[in-house]
């Protein structure tokens, strides 16, 4: 079986978009049990249409991301129909559907979105909740020549992960006979490496029997997926979380901030945040959960010292004596942050972010973390996170929200 | 002039490692004025023969990345040695290179790296001060059969990028015979999409000869980039400028909160967030601008209507009689956020991000974007942006930011 990947798109080439669907897709796949053969990048326009016509020589199944939009350089469907010699045809439901998505948002529908409505003739419309562009399934044997599969996807982030999940995973098992019983599990953990996971675990993984394991490893995060028939992967999860039981924070694929957010709801706890070097990040990603608002009322950005002041009583003089940076502002802001809000916990962070505002006591990278629950002594850690300014912002959220879950955990 | 990327490596289409050597090597190729016409990633082993026959047959210069370790399933060097019809010879002088790697980090040379000392007869040494693995540069014609240039870099991000900065270049430049005039230009825009730049512009913009467009799409953002000489891309870049000035976010590749940012820094002005739908993220966007510190210091993400009338001083009878998402609430919440900060803008948000919380009346999609700066009378907008929570968040973050950029232009 001898799967390809196509990602169509100029910007992918020219290095102004990191090309995130090959590698997304390639692991959306073999959680399936199938693995990708080859993924090719082409521009849109002219390439695409060669591309095609290799990749359905070639592979039994080719997913194919991107050109589906309603400009001239949107060639994708064309290129396909061409490529297996099935005529395109306007396809009444889809461009009913293209017309009613605009009416929803409020908007004429302009001339060339028609041509979205294009479908190779006899293949299936693959419906788009979220955009304008549907997609296209061609079963093998549809078209002319090799008796390859074809999936045309929309490149945006937000139309493909959902179309995938919703129509490719049956289509592919069914092509590829793959049984029902084959598994994955996603677990993620904050606060070890990738090495920490070879070094405890990868040769007694190794000897579990018809186990795959993958790891994905991001700023203080580690994703570890296991992936197997069901009781081997249960088998696999059980080990695991027995060797890092402290730094699992979920073994269904949630996310810290869902796992703290889930926390709170379940306890019945309110949470307020004070930051000054991640800028709101935390309390935007504690109400990226939907249902945030259960547990989550007061969020502080105090990024001068006189808002410290001002929003979260931080004395002026502690300011001035230790500095913003400092394990007595960090405990004053998470202090302040919970007597303003009247939650239960709050958390605060100080830090510097850079690349301006590092000295040498107190260097770019360094943050303070304060955590205050009520009844409590308030305490801090200092940490130190020497990375550029996007990274450092999510190792301080990281963290932070990683204090915060296993002072619920044990709540 | 045809140029090809290859990748090399199982775990690039794993999905365990994302492929971020295809867009580095585009974005310096296209630095250079060269653009990548497709990028391939394969499996190690077998699948790496095949691609390569593929790629010396179709480009004019085939740029390899991986697969030139010790390992038995380092076969890139083998594989252009056969595809090319070239005799794999041992390189004394890269042999003697390798063994003083080893030397000087205090290591004996195992059996196995004795093969990254082959070359193909006649190509160059590429030599790796940071690794193991000298690179190969074949010159065109050396081959039999196409006349195709190949470099064979090695896969480590420490290892490839200054061996691509310090070999690749200048080869590439003469091979092209590339001017230095080829340029890029990235236009960023907000308010309008994809559909109307095909209606209004693409027909005129393929009438400037030599020019080349493409479009990228995300929610509430169209970026634009225009690829060319020098005269025909800034032709076209004032035509666009002047067909969408107001959309026009920025025509250098900043982002809306960079731009944002900027212009605050430049007048000298300080921004104040009110947020409670976008939870933080329109704050924690602002500071992800180095130097964001000197325009903002006060942010509010005032998430319950207690929150609201505590932080913002918006009034609990007004939040009573029209509810939180309303535009007097939103007027509000601006006007307490400016009252708060003692800063000279002040922007607010206010809506239903959903999934829960929608009404007949206020549907879930629904958001107040108030906008108050000092001195003036406070504005409002209703919006609805009926999609799934993220995206909803990002569209009223844009809209938001936007709004304040609008003003500052004018300002």
């Amino acid at each position: 079986m001898q799967v390809e990947i196509l990602n169509t798109g100029t910007e992918l080439l020219l290095g102004t978009t990191q090309n995130t669907h090959g590698g997304w897709l390639g692991a959306a796949l073999r959680n399936l049990g199938v693995r990708v053969a080859r993924q090719v990048t082409v521009a849109d326009g002219e390439p695409v249409m060669e591309a095609i016509k290799e990749g359905v020589e070639r592979a039994d199944i080719l997913i194919v991301t991107g050109g589906l939009g309603p400009t001239s350089d949107d060639l994708t469907r064309e290129a396909v129909a061409e490529a297996m010699g099935i005529e395109l045809i306007e396809d009444e439901h889809a461009l009913r559907v293209i017309e009613a998505f605009f009416q929803k948002i409020g908007k004429e529908m302009a001339p060339s979105n028609r041509k979205q409505a294009l479908i190779p003739c006899g293949a299936e419309v693959l419906p788009n909740p979220n955009g304008t562009a549907p997609g296209v399934y061609v079963p093998p044997r549809l078209g002319k020549g090799a008796p390859c599969a074809v999936f045309l996807l929309p490149g945006p982030p937000r139309e493909l992960y959902p179309m995938y999940h919703a129509e490719v995973p049956h289509r592919v098992r069914a092509l590829a006979d793959i049984g029902e019983s084959h598994t994955m599990v996603e677990m993620k953990f904050t606060g070890i490496g990738e090495s920490d996971f070879h070094e405890s675990l990868d040769s007694r993984l190794q000897a579990i029997r018809g186990l795959e394991v993958g790891y994905c490893a991001r700023p203080s995060e580690v994703d570890l997926r296991l992936i197997g028939e069901a009781e081997v992967v249960e088998e696999a999860r059980q080990l695991v979380a027995e060797v890092f039981p402290d730094e699992m924070i979920s073994d269904d694929g949630r996310s810290l901030e869902k796992v703290v957010v889930d926390l709170l709801t379940e306890k019945g706890l309110l949470i307020a945040t004070a930051e000054s070097c991640t800028g709101g990040a935390i309390a935007s990603r504690l109400t990226d959960v939907a249902g945030a608002s259960e547990v989550f009322t007061h969020g502080f950005v105090s990024y001068s010292n006189a808002a410290k002041s001002q929003l979260l009583g931080v004395d002026e003089a502690a300011l001035e004596a230790h500095g913003a940076v400092s394990e007595v502002v960090a405990k004053a802001m998470a202090e302040g942050a919970l007597q303003q809000s009247g939650a239960d916990i709050a958390v605060a962070v100080t830090g510097i972010a850079g690349p301006g505002g590092g000295s040498e006591e107190k260097p770019v990278g360094t943050v303070w973390i304060g955590l205050a629950v009520r009844g409590r002594e308030v305490a801090a850690v200092r940490a130190f996170y020497p990375k550029d300014r996007a990274t450092f912002k999510l190792m301080v959220e990281q963290r932070a929200l990683d204090m915060v879950r296993k002072v619920l955990v044990r709540f």
